[in-house]
């Protein structure tokens, strides 16, 4: 016989129990009411892209260390998406004639980056993208700062659990050019800015003295940006402040950039960011199409939210009720009995085991199923049954025409 | 400047816009509510699994000419994945010794197959993967064929609409080893009839001939399945019949295999299928742990659904309320009064342009939002809005306070 196989997932990624699967849901869930209340329209795409999408604006070390890249058997080169905004701008400009611009749209799904696995940091992860396209800064910006608040506060997080650090990369770089920094200077100078945070104050200032003599940071303008902060307070968000630290690690941003922090000194990490990014669309031919846009993280979400006693319970995961079944040959008018409570939306597990009752509660309860019946040739007849709530032992009798009305009030 | 980008998807696999993927969601979600009905819990696992995964235990073809499989930077060779049923038995074999047994799990979520783009093969397809695991054959094969046929009857569909055509792999191979075969012959032979339907009757007669002289389907006996199928009769699934010739393509079948075909001729592939399985998880190591399961894809059913007149309506996806603005400056009061109706439950959609009012009504409309109001300064001081239903034209003016209850109304 053979070596049996072994049962360990790919490196980095991650296996979903139910239970596990549930919290994902709960937390993805909480984010899609709030984008549907806020007029977002859900949209997806294959994870499997053509190469060259990444290779024009990405950030060059995503592409050339980070991505999962390779030649399908028709030698087209195939990049598993590690960030889902290229997508989005490949499809806006893809339709740019059809659409009804503004586009308020979001994704929830995975992204893939090949990095050594870490806390916080897996080569799949979730994401929820959020993308207001077609207009721009302005009220846009605006709205995009008060739904990334919006959507931690739907989960109950209150302004002092996080911070909006606001940077502007339009600021940023009138800054570098007034130090004296030409273009591919400019953006090397971004990136370092971009890593400092990984880095000693030593390490980053001789590292950006080979680019500049002048701190491009001590010449940025900040005055526009102090006025949107001010707006944002106006219009009920009032954790934003100016970071003139701030990048984001991409290339494509062209506008305000931001990045929202946990307060919480135990969870140091941005918990996620985005920016306005005006010229993206435009690689596709045609007009730019000016947009700004965020995306979340499913572990420093979960993270955040951990850290703060937010974890949304997860939902109508579980059944309802077990139906015990006294011996195997109840089991078919178990299961007919299930299905009508089925239909009037009842979440019904049917034992199908040899199992002896007690066992079959037993079963019940290591499941988290709240409420138990046995059902065999008595209940057939009596047309009642005695539901056990397995919390707290209680029984009581019921007709077998109440149990709908009772599951309803269970969530 | 250099060439515009391609706005084309990676060949054979599919953007969804955002009413595409409201009709993709529609179906998941209505396939998801029958599965939690019946007891079934969700999981999740990452498409990309370690390749020999797959060289174990699904079929040759696939592993060969049909997986995307390529070498990561850490030299991990990495497939992603074809199909869900390995994943599951490695989730399974994994924490057997935690597990509550007998195990109702689903999975939906996209497989990959490096395959020629045709009508209804795409390299990225969604499937629903379902499995009852831990039970013989009984009443789990049963509850199977009954859920199969419950998912269908849930989207509309009578049981004249489709047929479940089963067959067993146990009497298959006995009825090959009656014939003379030995093993090794039994497996190109069961593979030659998955294609059966693929050829001529010829090219089979002369490819079969080449393994077997007696034909094995007329040494199959049928008993054990016509009785199986007089107890799906009594148990409400009316429309199941023997077939000698369904196989099923994996290798990993060793009990009963079924298919669901469209009785609509204009539609003669097999819509889904699947079997019992086993032996899989025990290619982990441990004693076997018998399962079986089917897996619905997205495309054959909404072709079905389509076919028959029953692709449920999209849900929830699009805003109930476009709120427009006389002018720029009205967008702030706008933004605030939406955001009263979203803590209510509303789906709300602020104009942020500076369209004149009549262009942002045929907004709406193209939109497809049903309901419209204008929000400027009157509005504030007056406390009450004149909403238009789009479709009829006709309108009414109601009191600010009263919207929370009509947008409940709308879906």
């Amino acid at each position: 016989m053979s070596e049996p196989l072994s049962t360990d997932s790919y490196k980095g990624v991650r296996d979903f129990y139910p239970a596990d699967w549930a919290r994902m849901l709960a937390m993805f869930s909480r984010i899609r009411v709030t984008l549907l209340a806020w007029g977002y329209e859900e949209y997806n795409a294959s994870p499997l892209e053509r190469a060259e999408l990444y290779e024009a604006k990405t950030s060059e070390e995503i592409v050339n260390e980070q991505t999962y890249t390779f030649t399908d058997r028709g030698d087209r080169r195939v990049t598993i998406r590690p960030e889902m905004t290229p997508t989005l701008a490949r499809m806006v400009a893809g339709k740019r004639r059809e659409l009804a611009f503004p586009l308020r749209w979001f994704s929830i799904g995975n992204r893939f980056r090949y990095e050594r696995p870490q806390k916080g940091r897996l080569r799949e992860f979730y994401q929820a993208d959020i993308d207001l396209v077609g207009l721009p800064k302005g009220e846009a910006d605006i709205e995009i700062i008060l739904l990334a608040s919006a959507i931690l506060k739907a989960f109950g997080a209150k302004e002092n659990d996080f911070v909006i650090r606001v940077n502007s990369r339009a600021l940023l770089n009138s800054a570098c050019a007034e130090a004296g920094l030409k273009s591919d200077d400019i953006k090397q100078y971004l990136r370092l800015l971009d890593k400092k945070s990984k880095m000693t104050p030593e390490a980053f200032d001789v590292a950006s003295s080979t680019i500049t003599v002048k701190d491009p940071l001590t010449l940025i303008d900040a005055k526009p940006l102090e006025m949107f902060i001010a707006e944002l307070k106006k219009r009920g968000v009032g954790n934003a402040v100016f970071d003139s630290g701030i990048t984001r690690g991409f290339d494509y941003y062209t506008g305000i950039v931001f990045e929202v922090y946990d307060t919480n000194l135990a969870n140091p990490r941005a918990l996620f960011g985005g920016g306005r990014y005006d010229e993206l669309v435009a690689l596709f031919g045609g007009e730019p199409i000016p947009a700004v846009g965020f995306a979340l993280g499913d572990v420093t979400l979960a993270d955040f939210l951990e850290t703060h006693g937010l974890a949304p319970a997860a939902g109508a995961s579980i059944p309802q009720l077990y139906v015990g079944t006294p011996s195997e040959s109840d089991i078919p008018s178990a299961q007919s009995f299930a299905d009508t409570l089925r239909k009037e939306g009842g979440r019904v597990f049917v034992n199908l085991t040899a199992r002896a009752l007690g066992d079959q509660i037993k079963d019940a309860v290591k499941r988290g199923i709240p409420y138990f019946v046995a059902y065999g040739a008595n209940e057939v007849v009596n047309k009642s049954v005695r539901m056990k709530t397995l919390a707290t032992g209680e029984e009581v009798v019921l007709p077998v025409s109440d149990l709908p009305m009772r599951l309803r009030s269970v969530i």
